[in-house]
């Protein structure tokens, strides 16, 4: 028996919020941010892998990030790896996810997932996602999946319901979707009980994707005009090429889910993290010591007198001794030391001399 | 034309005061601690060289730096390299280089200078270094060099001088040594004009210390009995290693120099340190930036809003970037990050910790 269900894995994202140990040619799903062992992006894939098959599963990057992604998933077919030549954000590659799974499969019902999101009960996360996919594959409704919110948590976007009334394993009508609120929001929206956290996380039947995208987004899809002539063949890449120098810069959210009346959200209480600082980092971590301490070091530590500080060493061999730190952010690695104050970790003064030719390599 | 003038470098020391830089395994005479791109024994063979003929130059140090000696000084002759067993201070160091050099030039006239200080003004070095040795030749006397005092600094020896009036080039007998004095002491010497820092070298015919040592410290040269027999045969490392398991440790101040009625000091103004720990290498580097810092960074740096902080990081590929710190330390080795306050660096915690088992590697 055929199966229809995919996997399209977002790994394009940029960034280096978690400058030094992001950079420009290492963004944050390729770090192992939860010191597990694997990379944030590897985690995606093994989580994936046990609902989808592994030649269902495809990772959309752009071109830089390609021998990261091979080094990371290893076992990934060529053809599972749609690159990108430029990133123009989520609209764009989950068009190119589509346009591709259809010449495959015409029938294909999609899961399209972020690479650098952390999620624990990974069982409760696999029951959301089947649920989710049986009825994206009987109905034609674009499915998001959204946490429940357990903090007013100002760093997020959120998706109001339709009905408060929470039904686990049932979905739910969208009514609207919402940027990241101030603090005072998001604390209104906490307590509602109306408002989920937007995982980011869709499931859809490509068909209907494809036809929102068509329909909401025409200045994405006209660009794509004879994809199911040109795609697959030696035309590709010069096709790609004028699509993504043409193609504005567009989420999905604001292409699709926030204009279409055709959203469902399945409620979802896994442990889901999108680690976008070191505050929240800070914050998933949470297991800080007696002293407040966020202790992430692969080697020996001696760690003295030091309160409310976090520290990352990625050196096996590597022994940090550290005393009389108050509030801080250590982090060492192979080429850079960064320490600097928490709350002043915008880091703008070195990215400022970051930009100068002689710090290029720090990037 | 034979040259009856050595130079014995005495590089056995231990200690970790710069730990973590210095280590029980690689101590500071080992360390580039002036950042110059040599180690402090090194650049003390170099001086010594513009003086001395390298095949004259002795090094001698105990089992354990004899790789980091010959990797140091690679030219070094087999014969020219004095292993003990173990460390002793440094009398029975002294008293093990005389008998060696007895053998093999009975008018030899050695100058003794520890491996880890550090000399400017190298002309004048030599030219004090020169003088004493004329000197030394001519007469029976011990001679020892006297820093003329450029602050009323506690970390150093003193010597006083019987006569007040320094005539540069001409040496005077000495009065007394004395220890490390406390700070109000050392501002006395410092004002009475009477007081020279003890350098800790010494130039003398080895006949002489020979004769002085034994006189003066019978329980060490006491045990050397037969080395004219047994020194340069097959016999002469167990003889080693019976008379360092026996000998007292003593140092050639307290054994010799503080008891002989026969030193003479030659007034030194050439710029002289012995860095002994943290502080005073800040002292010695001196060329703190306008924000007080000093910094030793063999790659690049991004210092902001920081203040009295000693940096120090020997990696030459990587990035220090560092915000907010106020009288700290901050050392970065290949194996060892510490970050600690200049107040609190005793690192007694530290050493504590690093008695445990599993820290050894670091020690």
């Amino acid at each position: 028996m055929i199966n229809h269900n995919y996997c399209v894995i977002l790994a394009g994202g940029g960034g280096s919020r978690f400058w030094p140990v992001s950079r420009e040619n290492r963004p944050k799903q390729f770090l192992d941010l939860t010191t597990s062992g694997k990379s944030l992006l590897r985690m995606t894939y093994d989580r994936m892998s046990r609902i989808i098959p592994a030649e269902n599963i495809l990772v959309v990057t752009i071109d830089k990030y390609a021998d990261l992604i091979r080094k990371e998933i290893p076992e990934l077919e060529d053809r599972n790896l749609l690159l990108e030549p430029f990133g123009k954000h989520t609209a764009p590659s989950i068009a190119f996810a589509s346009y591709k799974l259809l010449r495959r499969d015409p029938e294909a019902v999609m899961i399209s997932t972020p690479a650098d999101h952390v999620i624990e009960n990974v069982h409760l996360f696999e029951q959301t996602i089947e649920n989710a996919l049986d009825y994206a594959a009987d109905k034609n409704v674009l499915i998001t999946l959204g946490i429940v919110p357990t903090s007013a948590e100002a760093n997020f976007g959120y998706i109001q319901m339709a009905d408060s009334e929470i039904r686990m394993g049932e979905p739910v009508k969208v009514k609207t979707f919402t940027e990241k609120p101030d603090a005072e929001l998001a604390d209104v929206f906490f307590k509602s009980g109306e408002f989920l956290w937007n995982s980011g996380i869709f499931i859809w039947k490509v068909e209907a994707i494809k036809n929102a995208l068509e329909t909401l987004a025409p200045e994405v899809t006209c660009l794509w005009k004879g994809w199911d002539r040109i795609l697959n063949t030696e035309g590709e890449r010069k096709f790609l090429e004028k699509i993504y120098s043409d193609s504005p810069t567009l989420s999905i959210d604001y292409a699709v889910m926030e204009k279409s009346d055709n959203v469902w959200v399945y409620p979802a209480s896994f442990k889901w993290a999108d680690i976008i600082n070191w505050d929240s980092f800070c914050e998933y971590a949470s297991k800080a010591d007696k002293d407040g301490n966020v202790l992430k070091i692969n080697g020996k530590q001696i760690i003295k007198k030091t309160g409310d500080t976090i520290v990352y060493s990625g050196g096996k061999d590597k022994l940090i001794a550290i005393k009389g730190l108050k509030d801080f952010i250590v982090i060492d690695t192979d080429d850079v030391l960064m320490i600097c104050p928490k709350d002043d970790k915008s880091f703008s003064d070195f990215n400022s001399e970051l930009a100068m030719p002689e710090f290029e390599k720090y990037r």
